[in-house]
């Protein structure tokens, strides 16, 4: 049995399944919605938005998980306390007939754009149990990978637009959810990564460099580390790469790089960079930048790496802005040729390991209409908004994202008329555009119905998406710190819609 | 192409294996050991130890990760900065003849076993080019599922060894993560997991109640929570667990779970227990379990969820056994009918996402003879513990674990003479344990020799032997907060070596 098929799920989808069979609601039409309540809140600092990612992944594993008989053999072997077993006959065969999730029509937030708080970032509709029993493979696919791009995003932020980043993370990174880590952090703003099959299977070049082992082999064969750098040159004479700190990245790494690098040189290659693992990254790239430029390699790439994140590159970017001119090197020209080597904090999203994303009942079909369906909760940010509803992005005049805005489904949300929108749990919180100040861009587009819509969308596309929609954003809700809270409004329509289901069924 | 066969990997041990290739150092005899630094510290709290998982499906990967056609292709197809290939076609014709990991022996600690900071958890013997490939998908196999392991004892150890535990965590796993994810929780501590196919590979039942989803359709629908938990009810009748929290615990769903449980119980049924999810879970208990005994479900269970972990679980005891007497109820008697469903914050390890370990050459051979290899490093605890080596566990008269004990792999280690265990960084700090004080075990066994020496270990066995070790760790080792340090020591000879090695480079 594939561990990754259909039954990669929780056992109450099931069991809720055959409730709803035994009742003849399995077939009722339904909808959910997946959102997630807050961004990522690091501790010392904190997101203004998500990058949405792991949408690709899931419609394909819509497309092929399907009840094969390993499957329906694992269920029909269940027992319950009783002993007897505890799906009956007539619904796995029910399961085998239905097959996977053809039933199923999904609405979704194209990957790699930027989302909000409480916005659907996908809609799923169709008979109950199917979209019930598609709850945790969904969860599963965009939570973490949301939370990575997110989180690679930031890094990308910090390093600037231009800056090369490179996913150092396999390593470090949650067994198969190597996977998913790679391809989040590729969406989300790293360049390259180091991991090969990945990269490949995505179409693009792994990247990487050498790994201290290399000069201690050498050292305990008894050469040297010129040696083991002179060795790595020969071979690569066009890609030399040098790590710099297995002894002392000033006093050995350095020295020995520049004898290699300038035997390279007088061959007619250009050597690439050097690396620097440990120690105070910003001063030993000032020190290196400098001594590089007297030797004429002022060309060279210096690839930083050893626990990044984007605080620590923002430290690191200030740090060489403040000091390098002290030692008579142009901080600008240095910032150029940095290249960020981030792993370990990247791919385990460090400080906010994992996105509360959720999957909620909002509506269910009755009669030909959507009934809308709710959770009441003492935490006010709990209440679901509910029923079936559109997601628009509100843009102002200057063409910044200004607010994403939820509306009924069969309302009509017009860029003639005076937008009114609603603060989705205060309502003393309401604001209005006048036509002429803003302009809106539905935000969720049909992308499976019984089978995918489109075929996979390109990484380069994803990136081009996410990096279109960043610069959208107000410069406040992209600051690393302290963003500004982006705006995430209801209808009037909605709003009502709201407050009627709450005091229905608190009353 | 297998995404997660050989080329699992990182692009540097390839280019590196090129330039062992090409010196003809490829075959040489080399050793390094996997190990990590320092035991999680999740902030407020802190891990004492840690507990070893992921050998199993590393073994298992060895075994059968290969270079095929397409692993070929896909090397070759790589180009560098010159435009030519980065790999030379008599190196992958090496690469296709070698295979795999078939030169390579591993040494291990037993999967589940207590471990502890930079105590060698795998060493790992064979030709430099193999051993150095196998790097990255030993760490991203063992980081992950030791820290997870880890988290779920530490959420045992707060529940208690005789409290059931549930792992609920796919939607929040990361991708396929989930896969290790679900393992090690079981390994640590969890009783049973929610994931039906993972479960069912790992030959466990899956475990679970039901989602708000099914209230909430009930509602949407026009009818009441208690048909929700009536039809629940009927179809399982034997396994009957009601989430209480859709629209408020004690004044909805208690009161219609007891007139659901009443009838089951007419009918010669006994439900199995109550859950909630949200709210003050310890008071919610008691005024649950005051009512449940009242109407004479004295047995049933109340299943906890939502973001528990450690500390959770810890303060949720504390406070029942302060407040319940106050409502009638036996704290005792509550706790034992405690079931604790943990799901986010176990497998994304809350607070410490990334275990440290590495993979450090530690010697080669040349000439017959093993010369160490050492790192040098700005931090003192950075510093490998060079060379081959033998590691111990030393027990005291009580016949708890009181350090492991790293010793020169030629040297005799005996009970029957005195044993001098020195600090591995601070030359002041030494121990003497004379003979009749201590036992020695042994700790790491050969596991794999060109393929694995023994088949997977039942999933039952490695949470024996984690259960086993944990009861022999000193109790202060144990502690959730500020835990006392558990000692890792040098013999005296491995201490001279590596003071003489540090000596000889920073000279």
């Amino acid at each position: 049995m594939d561990p990754f098929g259909i039954l990669y799920t929780d056992l109450y989808q099931l069991t809720m399944g055959q409730v709803y069979f035994r009742l003849g609601l399995h077939e009722r039409e339904a909808l959910f919605e997946a959102f997630y309540r807050k961004n990522p809140d690091y501790g010392a600092h904190q997101a203004g938005y998500t990058v949405f990612a792991g949408l690709d992944p899931l419609l394909s594993w819509m497309e092929t998980a399907r009840f094969g008989n390993e499957e329906l053999e694992a269920l029909g072997a269940l027992k319950g306390r009783s002993g007897k077993p505890l799906f009956a006959e007539d619904y796995l065969r029910y399961l085998k007939d239905v097959g996977g999730f053809s039933g199923l029509t999904v609405r979704a937030l194209p990957e790699g754009r930027v989302a909000h708080p409480q916005v659907p970032l996908l809609s799923v509709e169709g008979p109950l149990l199917q979209a019930q029993l598609l709850e945790t493979a969904l969860l599963n696919r965009i939570n973490y990978e949301t939370l990575i791009a997110t989180k690679a995003s930031r890094v990308r932020e910090a390093a600037g637009e231009e800056a090369v980043v490179l996913e150092f993370g396999l390593r470090r990174a949650p067994g198969k959810g190597g996977e998913s880590a790679t391809r989040a952090s590729l969406i989300g703003g790293a360049n390259r990564s180091s991991a090969v099959s990945l990269s490949h299977l995505l179409g693009l070049p792994s990247s990487g460099t050498h790994a201290h082992s290399l000069v201690q082999a050498f050292l305990a064969l008894g050469y040297t580390e010129e040696d083991a750098f002179q060795a790595f040159a020969e071979v690569f004479p066009d890609d030399t790469i040098l790590l710099l700190d297995t002894v002392d990245t000033l006093h050995s790494g350095l020295p020995h790089a520049l004898k290699v690098f300038e035997r390279l040189r007088r061959k007619g290659h250009r050597p690439v960079g050097v690396r620097i693992d440990s120690g105070d990254l910003a001063y030993l790239a000032i020190q290196v930048a400098k001594e590089l430029d007297k030797a004429g390699f002022a060309d060279t790439l210096i690839v930083l790496s050893g626990d990044l994140d984007e605080l620590v590159i923002w430290q690191i970017k200030s740090q060489i802005l403040e000091e390098a001119p002290r030692y008579g090197v142009e901080p600008e020209k240095l910032l150029k040729r940095l290249v960020y080597g981030v792993g370990t904090r990247m791919v385990v999203s460090w400080g906010y390991p994992a996105l509360g994303g959720v999957y909620k009942l909002v509506a269910i079909r009755e009669n030909g209409t959507w009934a809308p369906a709710i959770k009441i909760s003492d935490s006010l940010e709990k209440v679901l908004n509910p029923g079936h509803k559109k997601v628009y992005r509100v843009y102002d005049g200057r063409g910044l994202a200004t607010a994403d805005l939820l509306a009924t489904f069969d309302e009509e949300v017009r860029e003639d008329t005076p937008l009114h929108l609603r603060h989705p749990t205060d309502p003393t919180k309401r604001r209005t555009l006048r036509p002429g100040e803003f302009t809106l861009e539905p935000l969720l587009e049909e992308a499976f119905r019984g089978r995918r819509l489109f075929p996979p969308v390109p990484l380069e596309a994803l990136r081009e998406r996410r990096q279109r929609d960043v610069a959208r954003l107000d410069p406040g809700v992209r600051r690393l710190v302290n963003p500004h809270i982006y705006h995430v409004s209801l209808t009037e329509r909605l709003f009502a819609l709201k407050e009627a289901l709450v005091a229905q069924l608190s009353g």
